[in-house]
């Protein structure tokens, strides 16, 4: 198999990471016989500081020829610290979405047994849990209008949907439901908000679809709560931009740590790859990332976007043998880990694909 | 001392949970000499039902007249499930918070060392914990304009915060953060939303004038995540409407159940009292409901509202009592709980006054 993959490193710690990523992708080529090619491109700061565009023409363009993208991370704390910047990391991101229509955000939270005792969630809690999120990533109150009072003291962001775009993901969420346990949890806040409102009303109608599928409709709230206090009562959760944003940063503790969770972006055309973990620059350039969660992205990619599900499991097997090993980057260490087996960015790679 | 109170008992285990909160008012009346009278009111589900109003005029009258209010709880699984209803129970709670000015909802996380292994999080990381949120109530996406197309087929909410609502309730966060552990961690999406880097600036600014307290400022999906894996971390927590709504439901896990948790909602005027939990009406009416966070919600009614920190602490002091003598109602029992002692609401609430 041919493929054109596109790698954006972006900011902070999403340059060392996408690197295994993409060593990962190498990994596989050889091994199965296919032809993957590579090029590169900036986003974020790292594009603000060269070209002045958080998403540069060149990097779109680049992005459209692709059969899929390998992202980082973006972000950086100089512009968290000054509210009033204009040009801002995150837009490039946003952008991206918008234009490449991926529309729907997976998040599989996919637990290694040998992490169990990374969380800070009881072992027999999280044991057997395997929740798969599609958060809807190109509407809510991410895109709606935003404005400032010309006396900057009134500022406001508009939460809104528009009925395709919850039916769109509604499908996609209800086919992934068919293909495992056949129960679909939908989060709103459809008691307060008019736009959960609609996105209640229709999720309604499209469960009438498929009457196989179980369905729940829970308050963002009681999810948050839910969440970790039972989570093995989620399979497929089905939710909106900025809900889905929460929910999944918080049931990252579920599988130990962020740096262990991969995310597939799909929707109109190609697909894009990514760690749900953030920038982390007070650990970049210092080896200290936990390279897995690129990696499994790398796997996501070769599942999802080229169909070679074989090939993705050697990926996961090679991380679950590493952790096996006993293996881990510091953010999955506990008490119980050899202090020889906290392993750096780099030797954390090396053993996933050495 | 004397002091008039309005009951709104509200949907669901409202009426189970307020009639213990309100039996340790007039038992700390008795004991300590004060003159507490009462009066009773409709709201939510149980208002409709009677005047077609979530909130009628004569609840809001007596509200306004009264010294201090404790809330029950409110919804019901009717309107959740037809998001097409125009009159909803919620509508009363909004409408009485924004009448009486309730901009600050102040939500402690009280951990009481016998339930440690009532939650799904490992003891060590919660043992210590002691968390108070200041979650503002009158603002937000909460309040601003919802809108629903002709067809339908587009619904919004608008997310909108005034420089001054945000100033108010920061005041009251940073002086609770003086007297505390002098740390504030202020949660927004700032990096995506308008109305959040308003509230960033603002928080910044508002900071200048405590600088005996350290302000951190991190952004809800990280939040989220740090609340489980180090809740330690936290001291005051200030946040906005809906992010505050999401969060204390999730560190109710912290506190083993929803069903510990009390809050006080103040403002401009009178203060309102009301358990975290919502109306539950599954268990509604089967003296299964715990009574614990409305007794809890009547010790910071005393506390705060007449302040009486002695009659607060006995209430506080009669519920670690019946704890540590092993009573539990069913959402905070574990393995390790006789079953003899696991009591329902009557029992518990009686154990705790009796
Ligand atoms: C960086 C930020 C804009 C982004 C988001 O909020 O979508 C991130 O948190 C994510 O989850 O991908
Ligand atoms: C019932 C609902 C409107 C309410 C809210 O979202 O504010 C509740 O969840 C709460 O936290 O008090």
């Amino acid at each position: 198999m041919k493929k054109h993959i596109l790698v954006i490193p972006g900011d902070g710690i999403g340059q060392e990471v996408t690197q295994w990523g993409k060593a990962a992708l190498d990994q596989i080529a050889k091994n199965y016989n296919h032809e993957f090619t590579f090029d590169e491109a900036l986003m974020g700061h790292a594009a603000i500081k060269v070209t002045g565009n958080p998403l540069p023409d060149e990097t779109l363009e680049k992005a459209r020829k692709s059969d899929a993208i390998l992202f980082g991370a973006i972000g950086h704390a100089m512009y968290d610290n000054d509210p009033s910047l204009k040009v801002r990391p995150e837009q490039g991101l946003l952008k991206i979405r918008k234009e490449l229509g991926l529309y729907a955000n997976l998040r599989p939270i996919l637990l290694f047994d040998e992490l169990l005792e990374a969380s800070s969630i009881k072992a027999h809690i999280l044991k057997g849990t395997d929740i798969l999120f599609f958060r809807e990533l190109t509407g809510d109150v991410y895109f709606g209008e935003k404005k400032r009072s010309e006396d900057r003291n009134t500022a406001s962001d508009l939460m809104i949907y528009h009925k395709y775009e919850v039916e769109r993901i509604a499908h996609k969420a209800y086919q992934a439901a068919q293909q495992r346990s056949k129960r679909l949890c939908s989060v709103d806040k459809a008691n307060v908000l008019e736009s959960s409102r609609l996105w209640r009303e229709t999720v309604q109608e499209i469960a009438k679809q498929y009457p196989d599928v179980e369905t729940e409709h829970m308050f963002i709230d009681n999810a948050a709560m839910q969440l970790i206090k039972n989570p093995k009562k989620f399979d497929v959760v089905l939710t909106a931009n900025l809900f889905g944003d929460i929910l999944t940063d918080e049931a990252s503790q579920i599988a130990g740590s962020m740096g262990m969770l991969a995310s597939a972006s799909v929707g109109d055309g190609v697909g894009f790859y990514e760690p749900i973990h953030g920038s982390a620059h007070d650990i970049a350039g210092k080896n200290l990332a936990n390279p897995l969660a690129s990696i499994l992205s790398a796997a996501l990619m070769l599942e999802i976007s080229f169909g070679l599900p074989e090939e993705a499991k050697a990926l996961v097997n090679a991380v679950d043998q590493a952790l096996k090993d006993g293996y881990r980057t510091g953010d999955i260490a506990d008490q119980n880990t050899e202090a020889s087996k906290v392993l750096g960015t780099q030797e954390m790679g090396n053993k996933v694909l050495g």
